[in-house]
Formats: C-alpha cells, sequence, structure tokens
C-alpha cells in the first residue's frame, strides 16, 4: 500500500496503468473510514485490478466553515484500519493542490433533485461533482463506488458522468448498519451517546415504509405519513425529508412502482444523517 | 479518413487507441473549414499520431437562436477539403446525442476574463467550455489545437483543464491571414463584398499597436488608443473591445510587460470578428 499526496504522482500512476489497461477502482471519502468504507473497499477489489483509496475533506461540501473545521480528521486512524484490506493506493491530496488560490471552475448538474423537497443544496452537490470530476480526472478509474445511503449523490454523479460522455461507472453497494440499525457514516462520531440510542428511529421509520409497501400501500403520501408518525415519535430526531422518488431522475412518484427509491433525512442534535431503500419489484434494502 | 457520427463509436475507438498508448490530437471546430483549420490540423498531424477533427456547430455557444440558425454548414464541401489533409477521424456527433432532452450539466470557468471590458459574455463560454469537456471525454486526446485567433477561448480552456486535473495540453497556432490581413474565421463568410474590403481594418489596427509598442510605448491606454484610431477611420467597422491582458491570467495590464495579449474585436456590420497579436519579449503575430 503506497500513500500518495501529490496529485500529479497519482495522476502520472494512473495514466501509466490505464494505459496498459489495467482497471483501477476509486473509493471516494472524507476519511473518518467505517464499515460502509470498507464494504465499499472490498466491491472495488472485486471488480479491479488496482483500488485508490482517496481521502480529502472537501471544502466545497459544506454549508459553514464551522462544520468544516469539526469533520473528524484521524489520518493515522484512518491509515491503520486501511492497511488491513487490500488496498493498492491511499490517496490525501492538499488543500492547496486539489484548490488553488486561484481556482475558479465548477460543474453542476443543474435541476437535477431540485423537486425533492427540503434536500437540494445547491452549493453542496456543485461542490461534490466539482471535487468528485476532479477525482475522476486524476485517479482515471474504470469503476466509482458508492454507497446506497448516499443515493442523492449516486444519482447526481450517474447524471453528470453521462452528460459529460465519462467513461467511469457507478457502483452502489447496499448500506451497512450497526447492530442497531443506524447506517455507519462519519457524522455518526458527533452523536453524544443519547443521540446515538435515539438515531435508529431512522432506519425503524424505513422499516415502517417497507412493511407499509409489501402490505400493499403503494401510495406515496401515506408512506411519507408512516415515516414521519415514525421519526416524530422519537424527541431527539426532526424529520428534515422523506421522499419516494425515481431512483434515476430522482423525480418525486405519486406511487411506488417497478423501482423507488424510498429516502430519509432526519437531524439528530444538530447532526443531519441520511438513510434510503431501494425497492425494484423485490424489495432490497 | 473515417468519418464518425455516433458518440459511442467515437469514444470507443479512443479508448481503444489509448490504451495502446497512441496519442491522439483534436481539432475542434464548429465546420465551415478555412486555412485557420488546416493550420491547426498540420500541427496535429506533426505533434500526434491520430488526428481528430470534430465537426459540431455547439447551440451553447450562440447568444441567439437565429445566429445559430444562420452559421454555415456545408459538410460536404468540409469532408471534401479534409480529405486532403492527412486527417484520420471526423467527429460530427449529432445534436441530440450531445444535448439529449434531459442535458443538465455544464461546466464553467468563473470570473475569468471577466475584468475585459465588453468581451465576457457568460453563456457564450459556458457553452464553449461545457462542449469541449464533452469533447475532450470522448475524444481522449493528448493536445488540442487552437488559433490564437481566438485567444480568449484558448485561455479560458487552459485554466478550466489546469483547475480540473486534465492531462491534456492546449496547443496555440499563430493567426493564419489571407493577403488582405484578414484572419481566416468562419464568420467571415457573413461579409458582403463591401464589408469584406473593411475587414482588414482589424489586423490593421493591431499592426499600428505592434508599431507602437517596437518605438517604445509600453501604456496600455496609449495602445488602446491607436488601436481605436485605426478603427475609427473605417466607417463599416465599430470597435467592440480593444484590450491588453496578460495571455495567461486575462487580467487586464496598465503596461506591457514580459509577455502580453494585445486583443481586438470589432463588429463589421452585423459580424463581431476577433484578432490578436502576443508579444513574447521578441513580438510574434
Amino acid at each position: 500500500m503506497e500513500i500518495v499526496n501529490r496529485v500529479s504522482r497519482m495522476a502520472a500512476m494512473t495514466a501509466k496503468v490505464v494505459s496498459e489497461d489495467v482497471k483501477i477502482g476509486l473509493v471516494s471519502t472524507m476519511g473518518a473510514i467505517h464499515p460502509g468504507h470498507i464494504s465499499l473497499i472490498q466491491a472495488a477489489r472485486q471488480m479491479t485490478d488496482i483500488v485508490v483509496v482517496s481521502i480529502f475533506v472537501n471544502r466545497l461540501q459544506f454549508l459553514t466553515e464551522e462544520e468544516y473545521r469539526q469533520y473528524p480528521r484521524d489520518i493515522t486512524r484512518d491509515v491503520d484500519i486501511l492497511r488491513q484490506e487490500d488496498v493498492d493506493y491511499i490517496f490525501t491530496p492538499p488543500e492547496e493542490e486539489m484548490y488553488p488560490p486561484d481556482f475558479t471552475t465548477y460543474v453542476e448538474v443543474e435541476s437535477f433533485g431540485s423537486k425533492l423537497p427540503g434536500i437540494y443544496k445547491r452549493n453542496y452537490f456543485r461542490g461534490m461533482t466539482t471535487s468528485i470530476l476532479k477525482m475522476l480526472h486524476i485517479v482515471k478509474p474504470a469503476f466509482i463506488f458508492f454507497g446506497q445511503k448516499d443515493h442523492l449523490q449516486g444519482a447526481i454523479l450517474r447524471k453528470m458522468m453521462r452528460d459529460l460522455n465519462m467513461d467511469t461507472e457507478v457502483v452502489v453497494t447496499p448500506v451497512v448498519r450497526d447492530s442497531s440499525g443506524l447506517a455507519y457514516a462519519a457524522r455518526n462520531y458527533f452523536l453524544s451517546p443519547a443521540q446515538k440510542a435515539a438515531a435508529p428511529v431512522i432506519y425503524r421509520s424505513l422499516q415502517a415504509a417497507q412493511s407499509a409497501v409489501l402490505g400493499g400501500e403503494l401510495q406515496s403520501k401515506k408512506i411519507v405519513k408512516q415515516i414521519t408518525d415514525v421519526i416524530q415519535s422519537e424527541p431527539l430526531a426532526k424529520l428534515e425529508y422523506a421522499v419516494v422518488a425515481n431512483p434515476d431522475t430522482l423525480e418525486p412518484l405519486t406511487k411506488v412502482q417497478d423501482s423507488a427509491l424510498i429516502g430519509v433525512g432526519a437531524r439528530i442534535g444538530e447532526t443531519s444523517l441520511n438513510d434510503s431503500l431501494l425497492f425494484e419489484r423485490a424489495p432490497k434494502t
């Protein structure tokens, strides 16, 4: 395993192996490596010849400077964990190489996801697409791996790559949860013990939605009501959004059809958490 | 020479040859092939193994629908001309493949060039950068070739590629002019005989600027005045801009330094034409 902290070194390595027809897999992270990341790395290992894990806390992806500063950073711990996985390169570009002082170029997927109530954060997504586009140019992966938890990100990135004629494919893997049902996420780090005990309500709300659908309920309104009721039963949780949408276009659906994304976001204290279920005829989590 | 009119076919060919470490050169055009394009193709031939000429009238690059519709299109004539050059592929993607109905992704180089008076057209440049980014992903060139005439485009593209960590290099070649001094351009097609006789005033204004600089005049204001005076001497011409700028950053310069771009734009009738000189210690055209 090599730790690469220069953009030029990473780009030179990937250009060389791509010209030898070697397939690269990219797992793009902001560090705080958790079991969700590990499952992405294992999927990458199975599908590609060289696995690159990027660790970059992307300033553009935060709504406030405060949130950016407080984001957990522990590169030593992350490297220790990744050493136990079969990772070929850890790519940790410095801020000043990713965003030099004169940086002004942004890529934006317009409109997409904007019909979903309460979750379209223009700057956040613009920061995410810009950073990932740069990573794709540097790392040149055949596949990039995302967790189903970040359903919106995955759908927006697929749209960006389609619109911009990129060869990289997005692979979305199932959500990984702890025994309480809470999806692993770097932001869980911010939860107090009481909040951590409350957070599994998010997954319980999705389970209620799943039961309703399996019981024959197809009306999105009713499904959203189920989710809302469960979240409201937990005093420490505040619903941010609950949606039933087409998983590819993110257009809201009035009825669950052959395939549907049921997504939920809730604030536990000051921490926003997301989770989702993907229905594809036979429901999957 | 093969004519490729499917994005998927072009992308499959370029992916294959790039994995064999073959260098591709791209000359991106909107058709109406003229001697300026031919000089770009010849530069590409010298520097690369495979030369791709794209012909795509990019709707996003026009300020009005009218202008877009009236742009000269004669693919048969263009192909006849290109057959006489050593071109490997002509890439003519259809509009609906480049911009399918649900297309919404744009790349924008913000601020850049915005301090230059009267020439920063946000949508125009956003359309240009978006289209070229797509072309770069499809064609995967080691080098893309631009004429010095389109000085702003070249500088903005270099900035985009730097900001987005792209491997492609921009090669800028000197302006090609007819015997009157008029730079070859597709838009010359719109000039009436009287306008065509008037248009060389643009190059004459640059020659006046060049003489002034060679005579020791370094103040941008005075140089711009020279250009303005020459353009105003021609009743059919209307000055759109005259600038002295840093060729890399496009920041306006108050004095000509080691290197300076002197750019001029003028309207002849309804047709906007550009031209420029690049000074690099020893002046060049």
